[in-house]
């Protein structure tokens, strides 16, 4: 399959407060996620990330250094980079996170 | 350097009609497009690619198959799948592309 209308996707439900639409292909997996409020992560892994704002508010610690990200804003997570992400105001924020290589949490079934 | 902010980043001429803002990671390569009316391309590489047309037409086929894409259509080149990209209409199209690994012809100095 060499073509997607993410509209007709449906986001599945990864854990509290957040839902994703994943593409997972070999090297590269691209995922569009909804993070509602009081949603809260606080990990690293060794998949790199790089990922950008869609709408909403999100404050984001990458190796300590904070920033609060709006639509547009890209962020770059190198493997095993401690990071947290935590939403803003009362409303969700979307994002699209990359990952490589893929994480295997990541493919819900 | 954690945060982009693709407004304030210029961009750079690849080659004819085609100009791009690019950031390279260890893993993750995600290039922002501008393919000026006339642009085509038509070839295959080792490197992974998974894009997402943000404004404009293009045709695109991909191992023979083909489909006119538009804002928020995404498609996902496999490693080696011969593919061509053919801008329609007679404005600028963008496109956001992620290569896996990086391509080092899109490193422009």
């Amino acid at each position: 399959m060499y073509f997607y209308d993410l509209e007709s996707m449906e986001y599945k439900e990864k854990r509290e407060n957040l839902h994703v639409k994943v593409i997972t292909g070999k090297n590269i997996q691209i995922g569009f996620g909804k993070l509602d409020p009081g949603f809260t992560s606080d990990h690293s892994h060794p998949n790199e990330q790089i990922g950008r704002v869609i709408s909403g508010e999100i404050e984001l610690t990458i190796n300590g250094e904070t920033k609060t990200c709006t639509a547009g804003d890209i962020y770059h997570i190198p493997p095993e980079a401690h990071h947290s992400f935590k939403v803003l105001s009362d409303r969700p924020a979307e994002i699209m996170d990359i990952f490589s290589p893929p994480k295997a949490e990541n493919i819900i079934r």
